[in-house]
């Protein structure tokens, strides 16, 4: 049997490993057209930051020891041109040489990712604007930040990777100013949650501008000043593009493979796609949304990693199924931990569901055991029912832990009370005798 | 309505504060026999240590504090004598003056606690043997470290305060020897996840004696020497006795109240006892294994808090319930933390399920990110349904986030893949892309 596999970052490598171990005697084939696989995408801003040292560290196989590990082939700089379901073939080309071939698989896995959106805005294409999506990027930044003198940065967007770049910038000592079009920062989170964050990135220097958008960059040969729609002028050495980004599907869809709305390439709780033998994994597919049961895009490294395993034991003839996800993401900004997860206010409307939000601050562990933090958490409950749907904590140590075990509750639709009779682990250097999440649940009770 | 409640630690405070906000009109007293009401039982360890500095912090309340913020009144050093449910009566003596009196009751919540176990051995009553449940105890601990030379300790039993106490001695500079009857360390664990735990404390200079226990004490006026019953000798200028504790059911037994198997007052979910308008909360009364459906007796703080509080709030004319517990517990022992909860192995046969145990070691977060600890699992999974019934955690940060998305997990009865599915919250300082409670998961799924 030979696998094939399109793209060798997080679902790649992942459903590779997988097919593997579920079929040894298979052939599997990785063609990635970067020159790394299996990055850690997720540390690029750690990396920048030198808070991760070196770039070994973010790289969890190279090739040769993935070939080593699991007898994967990895076809380096090899980026892959067609999908010819008819024929079961896929064309490609190596960068290096420019060479051309051809290769017949038996399965199919796309894991092409997603790349960052950069839109057509005037003076895009000058020297020291940046996106910042693979090992290449990054290193582009590092270089610049050491050889040019830079002390302004710009960055366009603040959801997660802008405000995780911010605290990047802000500690090798550079002046940020973050550019976002809505009115608050990470639109996922609550006006009043993204309060919190905005209070600390100011607290912490950094420059703020909301309900704004780029219009123009100017400079020349490197970007030089940032204009915004409002007409704002902002001195930049180096502008970070964050934006968003978009899947990479086109591949996919001019081999005739359905797109869901979002533009990612649909598949099922199989990881199947649309045509025989050819499956979908990570970045460039969607996933289903359990609490609405409707197809989402969420592009994540933690759904990248299942969507692979699960494609990858498929392809090679197992059988496992990736359920969906609850639009759960979590991220660091500076001291403080912002996570969130399940429906908001208005996607929970959209579904028919009346909610009531609920806010409560509790702190992270006994008040007289050393290092206490104040935990803020927003519960958001139907009305009905008394049942959790969505949530989002932002706070100090421990942060992390009431998010998951509230994934945990949201997936299995506990109640408000259910909340306050969980028996959850109490000792005073780890939560107070009533856990931050059993409070939520105790003022969310009396408030329905 | 008159609410009498006798003992104010954990469970009566809470139940005082419940009542008084569900009944602002109620007339509320607390009977408490020492001379501090609502202390953090959990925090004498650490007052001990220092690293909870002064005995304030570990009080929430005074009676006055307490008497103005919920009008509450207290009693402190009064106890409580007889209980007379005919005449709804409770008689009291007044400790500071040896005089008595009687108290009529509308509603009466017994919160009487538990007591350390002191057994009849020779030499038991010399100087310097010490237990530690009280505020009082905590201060002539101090008091002995403070003025006499103490350099040599033994702990006698390696539960939750033993082992906690070890750490608080050993930080102090004092030479801790701990001995233990059992052949391993917290018996509530299983002997490979204990042995992490034994290796971790003779790595920071305990010297344990497993399989052993004390036979007699000897000195003159003070305790300097422990006997073992395997001839042991062991010089001691101090000696903890934490063996275990026994429910305070005694005053609730006269009376005609009925105790559960373990000695402890047996209770419904309304935390009502079998006579009429007596409730009971706290570590005198049993709690509903929620796993297998039958009364157990796991005193802890964060269950006398709940259970204070639906006591409370009955007995006030509310409506709640505490459903039960799934016998959690957590704690640090040096640079380690140590929790678990639901069944055993030996539980889960008695209750006629088979069990498979699966045992993982995965990081905290992402490898390139700085602080990365390992940590242990264990789960034990129902071999015909794969679900999980019971799970220990063992190991540096992150432990307590693991264990309480475990008791999400176990409360709501998830099989393995189910663990593997839920969209925990990802970024690289607080877990790898695949969870190490995912990872348990899918080791689980495999060996099952």
């Amino acid at each position: 049997m030979k696998i094939a596999i399109i793209g060798g970052v997080a679902a790649g490598t992942s459903a590779a490993a997988k097919a593997s171990r579920t079929n040894p005697e298979a052939e599997i084939v990785i063609f990635e057209q970067g020159s790394d696989i299996s990055y850690a995408g997720c540390g690029l801003p750690y990396y920048i930051s030198g808070v991760t040292e070196t770039k070994d560290k973010l790289i969890m196989n190279t090739a040769g020891e993935f070939k080593e590990k699991y007898g994967v082939e990895v076809k380096l700089k090899h980026t892959v041109t067609a999908i010819n379901p008819g024929q079961k073939t896929i064309d490609y080309q190596d960068l290096t040489n420019s060479t051309t071939g051809s290769y017949s698989y038996d399965k199919l896995i796309i894991s092409t990712g997603a790349s960052p959106i950069k839109p057509p805005l005037p003076g895009i294409d000058l020297e020291n604007i940046f996106t910042l999506r693979s090992v290449a990027n990054a290193e582009k930044i590092k270089a610049m930040l050491k050889t040019a003198d830079t002390s302004k940065v710009v960055i366009i967007g603040a959801g997660l990777i802008g405000l995780e770049m911010a605290e990047a910038f802000s500690k090798l000592g550079l002046k940020v100013t973050v550019v976002e079009m809505q009115e608050q920062v990470l639109p996922q989170f609550s006006s009043e949650m993204a309060a919190l964050l905005e209070k600390h990135l100011k607290d912490q220097g950094v420059d703020l501008i909301l309900g704004d958008g780029v219009d123009h960059f100017m400079g020349s040969g490197s970007v030089e000043k940032v204009f915004t729609a409002e007409g704002k002028e902002i001195a930049a050495d180096l502008v970070l593009l964050s934006i968003g980004i978009k899947a990479n599907s086109q591949l996919a869809e001019t081999a005739g493979i359905e797109l869901g709305a979002s533009g990612a390439i649909a598949v099922d709780e199989k990881l199947a796609t649309n045509l025989a033998d050819i499956y979908a994994a990570g970045d460039c597919a969607e996933s289903l949304d359990l609490l609405i049961d409707k197809p989402v895009w969420v592009p994540l490294g933690s759904t990248a990693n299942k969507q692979g395993r699960v494609a990858g034991e498929n392809a090679a003839g197992g059988d496992s199924v990736h359920k969906g996800i609850i639009k759960t993401s979590i991220t660091k900004i500076f001291d403080l931990t912002a996570a969130r997860t399940g429906l908001t206010q208005e996607e929970a409307k959209s579904a028919g569901i009346e909610t009531a939000a609920v806010k409560i601050k509790a702190p992270n562990h006994a008040s007289y055991y050393p290092g206490r933090e104040e935990i803020h958490l927003r519960g958001i409950f139907n009305q009905q029912t008394g049942v959790i749907v969505g949530a989002e904590v932002i706070g100090g140590a421990g942060t992390d832990k009431r998010i998951d075990v509230l994934v945990t509750a949201i997936s299995q639709q506990l109640t408000a009370n259910d909340l306050f009779q969980l028996d959850l682990a109490y000792a005073p250097p780890y939560s107070g005798p009533k856990d931050a999440v059993a409070i939520l649940g105790m003022v969310a009770e009396k408030k329905l």
